[in-house]
C-alpha cells in the first residue's frame, strides 16, 4: 500500500497483446525491469495508456496482476479501474487491493457525462468505497467530456472520500492545477498528466507525473528533472524542447500504435492495438523510425545522452 | 430472430433497480405486457435509456434474458451490447444470440473516439463477428463524441458486416437519416431515435423509431402516426407539440430521474437511476408532477384520449 | 416594410465579387429577376450566404442597396445587420429602413459568445431599437456559438423588443422549432433555415424557409413544397432527397464557393468568396460539375424538371 | 515602430465607457502613467480585454489614438485590429500605421471559422498587407473557434507575410507555445497570454506576457518574474498562486465586469462593459470586494506589497 507521495516520473504502461489482439503475459517482467532501470519510480497499469478500458474485466485483472507481481515492490503500482460501470469499477477496486496493488485510480464514466462536483465526488467515493486502497482521481476531460473544475471536486471529495489521496491531472491548466496542488492546506498527491508540459508543471510545483513516454524517454526526463533541480533552466528548456518534438512527431501518427512501435524499437514486443485504437502498419512503422532519426530521438532518449 | 425490418414504435426499456442501486427483474414482466397493450412493437434493452453502460456484464444479461422471456415472441426484443471494451461488447453478443433475442445493436466506445467510417465498421465488425444475429449500429454521436457521417459508415459497412441490418439513428439531421434509408438501394432498416421530432421524420420516411418515451406516451405516438397516415398533418402536429411539451419538461429535470418517475406515476416501480444519473428527489418529482398536469400530460398521454 | 408573414421560398441571397475581391452590384438586378421568375418569394441579403459579416460596412450598405432597388417591391427583402458590434449593427438597421427594406435580421455577436437568454434579448433589443423596422432573429449556433433555447429567447424577448417579428431558425431541431412556433400564441413568424431537412419542416408547420440552394434550386423545392401540400408525400421525399443528395455534394467542396460556382453554371457570374472563405479553383468547378451531373442535378434543378 | 522584441508585461488594456455606453478617452493618460509607473512595459489596445470586436471602426481608431497618444513613445503600443471583415481590419491597421503605432495584431475572423493553417495564413497576409506596420497573429481559440496548429501557421507564413514578427499566444498549451519559440531558428516573437499560467511559461521560455490582469496586478507579477530571475521557484509560486485565486474570484464574475470594478477599487472609472459582456451590478461589486479581500488581494497587488 501507497505510504507517501508519488514522486518522480510514472510510466503509464502498455498492455502487451498477442498479433492476434489477445492480452499476454509474458513481455512484462522485462519491461519492468527495463522500465526501473530507467529511473521510472512508479508504474500506472491500465490508463489511457494501457487501453484498460479497451479490455475486458477479466484482461485488467490479468494485466494488473502481471504488473503487480513483476514490480515485486521495487516501485509502487497504481491500477486504474474507470468504468462506464460503476459496479464494474468496484470489482476491478477489490481485485487491486487483493493482489496488493498500491493504489487505484479511476475516470469518470464517459457515455453518461458527469456535469457537476458533487455526482462526480459521489460516483468516485462508489468506487473508492469498494476497498480499503488508496484512491487517485483521474481527471481527463479531452477523453471523458467531464470538465468538472478539480478544485471544487477535491473541496467535495475531501470530506466523501476517505482513501482519496490525489488526482492524476491530465489537462493543460497549470492554473487549476496549481491551485490543486494547495487544497486543504496541500493534502492532495496532484501529478502531473501532460508529459510535453513537464518542465512548466515543474516550475508551478509538480512533484511526480504520470505518462506514456517515460516508457521511452525517461532519461531525457529525468534530466529536464535535474536541469530543473540544479536551477539550470535555460538547459531544462532545451531538453524539453527535445520531449515536444518527440510527441510532435508521435502524433502525425496514431499515438499509441507509435507508442509500442517506439518499444519494439527499443526491444520490447508489446504487439499492436485494441479496437477502436489502430497499430501501425509496417510502412508506418518506417516512415516513424525516420521522423524520430530526423529530429534525434535515439540519440538525445538513450540513457547515456550526453544531452 | 428479426426476420422483417421493424415498424412503429420500440420502447427504449429501462432498468429496474432496487433502492439499493440492485438490479431486478420482478417489475419486467407486467411492464412488457402494459407496453404491448399500449401498442408498442418492440423492445430495446440496455440501451442509453436502459443505463445499459452504466451496468455490470452480468446485470446486462439478466435484464436481457428477463425482456427477451418477458416478451416470450410477442415483439422482437433487440439488445444494445456497446461497450469500452470490444472483448466485452462480444460477449454480450453470444449472450443475446444465446438467449433468443432478435437483434443486437451496439455503440461504437466512448472513452476513444472513433474518427473515421474505416475504423468504425471495423470496430462493428469484431462485435457483430460474435455471433450469427442481425445487428444495428447504434448512432449517438451526443454521447458517444464520434460523429461519422452515418452514410459513409453504411457504405462501406455494407460489405464488411454481413449481419448489419440498419441503424438506430439518434440524431437531428433529417437529411443525413433521408440519406441513410437510400444506401445500397434501400437496403438498411434504418430507425428513428428522437421522439420529439418523430412526425418530421414520418414525413422523410421513418417507418420504425426507437425511443424512451415510447414507454409514457405510445398511445399519443400512434395517434401521430394515424393522423399523418391520413393525411391529417395538422391534427398530427397537434399530437406532436404534447409531445416536444413533455420532452421540454421531463429536461428540466435529470431526464431518466423524470422518465422513472413519470413511470411511477403509471404504475410501475422501477427505483432510481445508477449513478453517474441520479434519480429525482420526493420534492422534484412533485414538481414533475405539477408540471406535467400544467400541460395536460396525464390527459393525452393516455390510451383513451380524446385528443 | 413587411405587412404580413413571409411565406414560401426566400433565397439567402450571395454577393457578386470581382475578380480583385471588390463587390459589384450589377449582376444583382438580372440575378434578382431569374429568382422571381422561378418563384423565389423573397430575399435575405448580407446573411451567411452573402457573406454579410465579411464585408464592410459601406459594402454591406453598397449590397443592401442594390437588392432592394432590383426587387422594387415585387418581394420582400430581409437585410441581415448581425455584427461583432452592437454599434455598427445599429448603423447597419439605420441604413436598411432609410432605404426601403423590409426587415432587418441580425445574428448574435461570435466572438463574445452569448450565454443566457436575457442577455441575447437585451443585445437585439440594443440593435433592433435603432430604426422602427420589423426584426427577426437570426439563430445559427453552429457559427455563433451562442446555443441559447429559442423558446426561452422568445418569451422574454417578446415583451422586450416591441419590432421583433420572428427568427430565421438555422439549426436541426425540429422540436425547437416546432416550440419556437407556438410561443405567445403563435404571435412569431418561425422560418425554417435548413434547406435539405424542408420536408420534415414542412410536416411540422414551417411557411416559409430561408436558404442558400434556394438560389439555385427553387423549382425543385418548389415541387416539394406542391406535393406536400396535395398529400403526396411520397413524391415529396424523392424530390427532398435530390436536395439532400445536392447540398452532399457541395459539402465535400468548399460550400460557398461551390454554390457560386453553380451560379456560374447557371448563367450568374457571382465571382469568388471573400477570406476567409475560399472560391473553387478551375479544377475543383469541373469536378463538382460532374458531381452534380451524376446526381441529374442539371435535369431535376430546371424550372421544367419532370420529377 | 517596434524595433525590438517586447519584454516584460504588455497591459492588455481596457476601453473607457460611459455610463451611457458611448467611448471616452479622458481616462485613459492617467491610466497609461499609472501602468507605465506600475512596470508595464507596453500597451495591447483593443484586444478581448479592451472590447474592441466590440467598438465600431470609429471607436476603435478613436481609442488606439488615446492609447498612443497617451504612451507618448514610453512603451510600445500594439493595436489589435481583428475583425470579421478582413477589408475593415485593413482600414485599422492603416489607421494604426498612421498614428503611429508600434505594431497591430489581429484575431482570426470568429464567424466563419478558419480550418487550415493556409488560409489562416493568406488571411493574415491580406490584413498584415495594409500597411508596413510589425504584425502579431493574435491566437485565442476559445473565442475564434479556430483551432489551427500554431507551428505549421508560423512555419507557412514565415514566407508569406513579410511584417509578421510574432503570435499573441492565448491558450495553455505551453507545449505547442515552446515549439513556436523555436520556428525558424527563434526568429518569432511568441508572447504569452495566460497570466494565470505566467510562472509555468517562464520557466518554458516566454519573454513577454499581454494579459488583462496586468492592469491591476502588475506590482505582483514583476515578482513572479523577478523571483523566477533569481532562481528562487518556490518563492515564484507563491506569488503566483495569488494570481491564480485572484483569476479564480474573476472569474466567478462576468470577468470583464469584474477587471473594470477592480480598477475603478483602484481610482480608475472606465465604466460599465459593451455588450454582450456586462458590467457588475453594485451588488456583484461589492461581493467582488469581499472576495478579493478574502485572499489578500488588496495587500499583495500592491507596488509595496511586502511578499
Amino acid at each position: 500500500m501507497l505510504e507517501n507521495r508519488l514522486d518522480g516520473l510514472i510510466a503509464a504502461t502498455c498492455t502487451p497483446l498477442k498479433t492476434s489482439g489477445d492480452v499476454i503475459t509474458d513481455p512484462i517482467p522485462p519491461l519492468v525491469d527495463a522500465l526501473i532501470d530507467q529511473g521510472v519510480r512508479g508504474l500506472y497499469v491500465c490508463g489511457s495508456t494501457g487501453e484498460g478500458i479497451s479490455l475486458s474485466t477479466e484482461e485488467r485483472q490479468l494485466v494488473a496482476e502481471a504488473y503487480v507481481k513483476a514490480a515485486a515492490g521495487r516501485v509502487p503500482v497504481l491500477v486504474q479501474v474507470g468504468h462506464n460501470s460503476v459496479s464494474e469499477a468496484r470489482k476491478l477496486v477489490r481485485h487491486a487491493a487483493d493482489i496488493g496493488a498500491d493504489a487505484v485510480s479511476a475516470t469518470c464514466p464517459s457515455y453518461f457525462k458527469v456535469s457537476d462536483p458533487v455526482t462526480l465526488a459521489d460516483c468516485m467515493r462508489e468506487i473508492a468505497s469498494a476497498a480499503e486502497i488508496p484512491f487517485y482521481y483521474y481527471h481527463i476531460p479531452s477523453l471523458t467530456g467531464s470538465t468538472i473544475d478539480m478544485v471544487e471536486f477535491l473541496s467535495i471529495a475531501a470530506e466523501r472520500i476517505p482513501t482519496l489521496v490525489g488526482l492524476k491531472y491530465t489537462d493543460t491548466k497549470l492554473h487549476e492545477f496549481q491551485a490543486c496542488l494547495e487544497v486543504a492546506d496541500g493534502r492532495f498527491d496532484v501529478v502531473w498528466g501532460c508529459d510535453e508540459m513537464l518542465l512548466g508543471a515543474l516550475a508551478t510545483g509538480a512533484r511526480a507525473a504520470i505518462g506514456s513516454t517515460y516508457n521511452i524517454a525517461a532519461p531525457l526526463y529525468r534530466r529536464v528533472i535535474a536541469a530543473a533541480e540544479q536551477g539550470d533552466w535555460k538547459h531544462a528548456r532545451m531538453l524539453q524542447s527535445h520531449s515536444v518534438a518527440m510527441v510532435r512527431v508521435m502524433c502525425r501518427y496514431p499515438f499509441h500504435g507509435a507508442l509500442k512501435a517506439i518499444m519494439q524499437f527499443q526491444g520490447h514486443s508489446l504487439g499492436g492495438c485494441r479496437l477502436p485504437l489502430c497499430g501501425l502498419s509496417a510502412d508506418a512503422t518506417e516512415r516513424l523510425r525516420a521522423d524520430l532519426e530526423a529530429i534525434g530521438f535515439f540519440d538525445w532518449s538513450a540513457a547515456d545522452s550526453m544531452v
